[in-house]
């Protein structure tokens, strides 16, 4: 209640650039400036490409376009009598690259307005990519909505001059399909409803101790380790989810955690344990299990094309490595202690996975423990607490924010007003090092979730982080 | 544990009639029988209409077909190779009458038969109506999954003869809102899980003393009662989700519930209550009270085609009546007591709903109050105790069991088990007295739910309801 005091204060306090009305436009665009007029959305508004360099063979921009008509109804019957007058029939989308491949640092900015005159009356988007014109349909979807005296889509305030591009190009959240299963359907609906905040990296945290539910056509046998015959994805279900993603601007990023968090690859695969009694972590002291993980990642590469593959790294327990004789023996062999071994797993992972075409990002335990032989390209994921990022960057290395106490989804105590108010670029002064900072992820892991209620505890918390720290605050509006 | 335990012995006791292998038919029909034999269903799989004297113009079933196909993958991606032989192409669905309106009493039996020979090789539906014919759908899909190592759609142990054919006309579920808002979409929702459990009667209570969310183009300011401006549904938003039902088979009951639970009527007509600081029952000594029940039963009658209304009728608190001076002095000169005016409000709105053609539900305090003064044809919809359907049917009316100890979805504590055995005929031996169930209802009532949530806590239990009590139990399943 304090915080959330403070935050109404914050508004007031602001001055001039505020407006007194309502904007009711979440994530807040860069710049928003608008008027007094209102208008009326035609029922079968249609969509042109007047201008364009790009030709949308995919139907993403169509499909998105129908998506957002659909969205602006609420399922409500429009049969209201439009005005003559001040209807706008078109939405006028100007790309100006040819290019639809997604990945990390594509362009996602946009222009939108939204004028008072014209005959016929149209919106205008321009975008330099077809993801930031995604984003700008997102945002012109949030001026429209239904009225119940007109029975109309109404378009208040207008005109509109909206300009907007990402304060970060990495805006995550974080699925785990390895406590609980999520089908296709529901992972489907995570992404669509990631696409109204503007988020644009879905975190797949695939496989864990408890359950391994993806096809690794190169050891096939992984999947035994699923919860059961029927929570699994196929190779081409994979396929199907990053195709699905990408097509609304989102991508996928595929993570294995090694080699703690893999008890469930050894039911396949017994001896990818230590023993049959010390199930984690991965047997370090064996070649296997470094060419399960080549060919883990070998997979991987032919369907997740996002630039990064997270390697996890995280909450090694090494006493399963010093209470195994082979393993011992195998440590006493090389003249390494524990510590060393885990250096050296990962290490030798990234190596892996860079061969595969990948960047990789890691939890920040690798980080803490031996930051200075990481792959300079690592990215360090930070999760334990908010002092880590200053570090990371310090070291020169790239990171994303996660810290637990204010983006851990699954700490139902942690408030919107927390998740609203963290600040990934907190401690960091240095503008190079600030850049270091590729952005923030919010964490729904698996444990306590499932199907059933995922949505509900992924959202409206999800949206703050996605306003404030991800964004732009809604602070910064203006208003002519 | 112990009941779970007494269904398992259930299951073994019953005899030879019971297939010692998995049937996975929920509800289960009537009949079953089947073989050992493993077919594949094509992936784009057809249907047709050869011998129908129905035409489908409405595409019931041509989109009810294209549903139950998205619905068989499970959303996975359909990419094995078919065997050439025992691939089933088509399902021939066979209506026997053209006529296409659905209501109280409309057939819906069916056959359902896949054979394992045929070029081509095609599974028969064969029913009355095209509602039938829409439960043969459903069970159809039931018999077909996607399998993990063909990556097909298989169906095992054809052939397969399954006859159908619902234990009781009128198998409901009710949702409410008036405690919380659901939205058109969420609505939408639920009807189509109904139709996974063959429900066949929504029972939308709309209006209660907490909002009044739906537009009365008669008396237009009734929907100022609602919780907020945007949490409404228009007429037209009712007619669609009428229509939306139908198209599904599913019945829709509308209910407005007086002359308690009425007390937002009055936010946009003060005249409806009492006095301003007594709000409810409605004036019972106002002309003007019964001038808007007829208005609403009368747009009401335009839009909600089913047989019944339902006027509730339950829970009725008179004090109001006997505290207000100008009502008290309405009842002295009419020489009536509270009894009496609750019996003469119920029995006037009842005279209001039959002008307009409806037959009438009453909650069963209307019947235990003044049972041999409601119209004959009402049906007396039971919530209180198990024990009042034997009085109500020997008294000669129609009943409704939704017992509250066993079949109220809001009593979380109500377990799965509880909602399996109840028994709608339990104390009722005359064969003509058990014909006057006509059938059941499990109640979502809307306090403490809302659209985050009702889906996962109407399922699985209603879905037990409908197998044992409002079906045929699973133990009524034979074998070849």
């Amino acid at each position: 209640m304090g915080l959330a005091l403070r935050l109404l204060l914050a508004f007031v306090v602001i001055g001039s650039s505020v407006a007194s009305d309502n904007v009711d436009l979440w994530p807040m665009p860069q710049s928003v400036s608008h008027g007094g007029q209102k208008l009326y959305v035609k029922k079968d508004i249609t969509m042109s490409m007047v201008g364009s360099t790009y030709s949308d063979d995919k139907a993403i921009l169509k499909d998105a376009f129908q998506r957002m008509v659909d969205l602006i109804t609420l399922n409500h019957v429009i049969d209201g009598i439009s005005p003559s007058a001040l209807v706008l029939t078109c939405v006028n989308i100007v790309v100006h690259t040819p290019e639809d491949e997604l990945n990390f640092g594509v362009d996602e900015s946009y222009n939108l307005t939204v004028p008072t005159t014209g005959d016929p009356l149209y919106a205008q988007i321009e975008a330099k990519t077809v993801f930031g014109a995604l984003h700008a349909i997102q945002t012109f979807s949030q001026l429209c909505y239904f009225d119940f005296t007109s029975r109309l889509i109404e378009l208040n305030s207008a005109p509109w001059i909206i300009t907007d591009t990402p304060r970060f190009p990495y805006r995550g959240l974080l699925i785990d399909t390895a406590r609980h299963y999520l089908p296709v359907k529901i992972i489907k609906g995570v992404i669509d409803a990631m696409t109204y905040s503007k988020l644009n990296v879905l975190h797949w945290h695939i496989v864990d101790e408890q359950s391994f539910p993806i096809e690794i056509p190169s050891y096939p046998k992984l999947w035994n380790g699923s919860y059961s015959y029927s929570e699994r994805y196929t190779m081409s279900d994979a396929v199907d989810i990053v195709r699905y993603a990408e097509k609304r601007g989102v991508n996928v990023l595929a993570e294995i955690d090694v080699p703690g968090h893999a008890r469930s690859w050894g039911v396949g695969y017994s001896s990818l344990w230590p023993s049959q009694s010390c199930r984690e972590p991965l047997d370090v002291s064996k070649n296997f299990t470094f060419e399960v993980i080549d060919g883990i990642l070998s997979d991987f590469s032919k369907v997740f094309k996002f630039k990064f593959v997270h390697l996890g790294g995280d909450e090694v327990n090494t006493t399963c490595w010093t209470t195994t004789p082979h393993i011992e023996g195998w440590l006493n062999d090389n003249h390494m202690n524990v510590s060393d071994a885990y250096r050296d797993f990962v290490l030798r992972s990234q190596k892996i996975a860079i061969s595969h075409g990948y960047d990789v990002i890691n939890w920040e335990e690798t980080f803490n423990s031996f930051g200075d032989k990481l792959d300079p390209k690592t990215v360090v994921h930070n999760w334990l607490g908010e002092d880590v990022a200053p570090k990371v960057v310090a070291a020169g290395h790239r990171c994303i924010v996660s810290n637990q106490d204010k983006w851990y989804l699954d700490h139902l105590d942690a408030s919107w007003e927390g998740f609203y108010m963290n600040e990934p670029l907190k401690g960091i002064n240095d503008t190079k090092q600030k850049q270091l900072v590729i952005g923030g992820e919010v964490c729904m892991w698996g444990e306590e979730i499932d199907a059933s209620d995922i949505e509900q505890t992924i959202w409206p918390r999800a949206a703050a982080a996605a306003d404030c720290g991800l964004q732009w605050r809604s602070l910064q509006m203006t208003q002519d």
